[in-house]
């Protein structure tokens, strides 16, 4: 069973700060405020706001930077996921 | 009787955990946050946003991930069935 | 005398619950929730919302569901009529 | 001296019950919400909104119901007037 | 030294009440809403407001009704002024 | 070192009253609504709003009055300046 | 390892005051308003608002002023880093 998410919507899977930080980051700032990592496993089609379309930027396999509070969490067969707007990621880790 | 929904409305039937869980999923999160799965029942035109056609994108049977707090509840011939926007939809289930 | 309502805007007329739940329906949900049925007796020309035209989809004797909350009542000849914005309309029964 | 109403405002003089409601319309509902009827005295230009011409729908003559707390009230040599936009009428009564 | 207001700005002057009630306008209603009689003294070149042109449709030396509580006051040359959008403007008083 | 701002902000210098009266202007009104002059020091290429072009009607040297809370306050070399939004500006002084 | 930030995003380096007041900018005004001088370290390839491209106005090495408040802090290979919206940049320094 998949997850296909719908309009400009991207599910995450949640990297453990074990997993990335080896090549170097470590999230400082307030609770409040940081940002959390996680890899691509699917994205929606695209979706169009104010007349205009959004083109998806991340592909499945990405590691990323999203807001710690956007979103909504699923778990599928075991796995915790997240689904949220790519609006919601901040920057691609490369 | 049948319920035909406006605009970019979706009418959905709650799945109970067990119909669906055997594939594999479990909802986790907090309370507050879950989604939850239903069935599409019944799915509208379509709408304008903004001067853009927002299409349909979820279809009669389809299984979804839908915000909890999202729509209204009615009752039809003893059956519980949600009115919401597909915008409320997060995700498909394939 | 008619109430002829402006844009788009639409009058109905609150059915009692004995009058339409023969067919079947009942409400659920949370009192604050739940929708109303009503038959529609006046239907606005319809208006532009972002430079779109807003086209009516409901027409004079359509039986619908529509949010308790929305639109304001006035009484006409000893009935009770609500003036509402199509958008404040979930779906049409049939 | 006379009162020219700018954009899609309209100044409307408000009936006594007594003037309209022969023809049978008393208004039900909670003090908070109950329309109030009124006759048009003079219409503004029109205006735009997002782009779009806002047409006058309304013409010196009409009586109108309007919502309670919308618009200004001026005083014209002894008579009570309202200046309310467009958008806040809700009917014309014919 | 003048003051040439920018965009959809007018500048105007209060107008005291024995100026202008000779014609026979009393303003009524709460403290609150009722709205100031002035002259017009400049008025700006107009602006854009979701892409469509505003034009000034208000002249120097109109008198109108404005909001009580709309504009910046200003001081020059022992006159008091106060600068507003012309959509703060209700009326032209003619 | 030069302070070049972004899209439609303007760079000003705050005049104390003395400079400026001079020529007659003194505000009044409540402290909380009163406005600001100052000269324009530096100017933004403009920007876009709702797909218009926002043209700057401001250039340097203008004397301008401002909306007291508008803006961000730097100083530069000992000399303090306000960086806000073209449309924060009510008028020109000349 | 990279940040790529997306849209209209730029990843900025917060300078330390004794780096750059040398040309002489100390910042003034309430602890609450200040603006932070950093240096552009990435730059996303810009967005569209309203269906209007974002262009990107900033380069990597650009000295600039920031709203305090704006953007999430990450930390890099012992670097912290802001990840912020082109729109909290207030002004380049040159």
């Amino acid at each position: 069973m998949n997850i296909r998410p719908l309009g400009d919507r991207v599910v995450i899977k949640r990297l453990e700060s074990e997993e990335i930080t080896k090549g170097g980051i470590v999230l400082a700032g307030t609770a409040k405020e940081k940002p959390q990592e996680a890899e691509v496993v699917a994205v929606g089609p695209g979706t169009y706001s104010h007349g205009r379309e959004i083109k998806m930027e991340v592909k499945i396999g990405d590691k990323i930077l999203f807001s710690k509070f956007a979103g909504t969490e699923v778990k599928l067969q075991g796995q915790e996921y997240i689904i949220l707007k790519q609006e919601d990621i901040l920057a691609i880790l490369e």
